[in-house]
């Protein structure tokens, strides 16, 4: 899958509320009333990832996430990584 | 820990929303959108257990659970159980 | 998919280890050393089920787990639980 | 709980198998066969840490993981680190 370019990106990032472009990512920061509650959605994470082939990078630091997506093979982020962060975005809005 | 008598239990009940007492144990049913958002439970439920070194029993149907609490090696409920029962109740309230 | 008849079956299960046919159902009774060690295998049934869009009832119980297939959609066991109840082998077997 | 010297760091290494001591953190890199094996581990960690009230950071890499100890309140790391590191070891060793 291409790699989208920089303006690409920077055009799909309002659709995709909280996500931001960093280091030739998407990256989302969560934080959590605590370590428990930011596991769960760590595992609903691991689970849509494993449904999608598709795995991102998750930082856990007690209740502070932060998820990243990339498409190493690709080199950059892609329409896939796109639409995982819009994926991710429709579970913390419960 | 003593087990509590049947008409113990039946007065804990009231404040226990969702649990009902059930073949000798503190039975909770709940229904999720789907097996992630139920799965997503479980894992709290585990991550209590463990930290509480109390473990309920749990039956996983696709989107359903079934939770029971009853401490085996008193022979049925007591307050252990009353007490993670309301500790779960706290979790679904999210 | 096709519900297998009980010959048939009876037929696959030699071929997956630890499995039985059991109320209309594949089913596998397993133990672990304690409830942490039955739980990361309970993840990974999850993460199978997720990806492969087909969910066992799974019933834990502190360090026991019975994890049954059927294709409730067919009423009975078809060659999706016969191959998920070979996918579970090969996890177990680590 | 005090925080431990460098080279009362150092004394302790050589008992904590994989076990390295950087950027002031004891730290362990683990490869797993796939993310989902890796993620078994999470969650065999995340149970171990809720019990102990210590939450080591993970960073998940899809089967790879990075795991970090250190007490942040205590500004470095303690025996409580040195003491869940060897915990952990045990896990691995399965």
């Amino acid at each position: 899958m291409g790699k989208l370019s920089d303006s690409e990106i920077q055009k799909k990032l309002p659709a995709l509320d909280g996500w931001k472009y960093e280091a030739g990512a998407l990256v989302h920061d969560y934080t959590f009333a605590d370590f428990a509650e930011a596991f769960a959605f760590v595992v609903r994470l691991a689970l849509l990832a494993e449904k999608a082939d598709h795995h991102p990078d998750i930082d856990i630091r007690y209740n502070k996430l932060r998820v990243a997506l990339i498409s190493h093979d690709s080199g950059g982020v892609t329409a896939r990584d796109v639409s995982m962060a819009a994926e991710i975005g429709k579970l913390s809005q419960h």
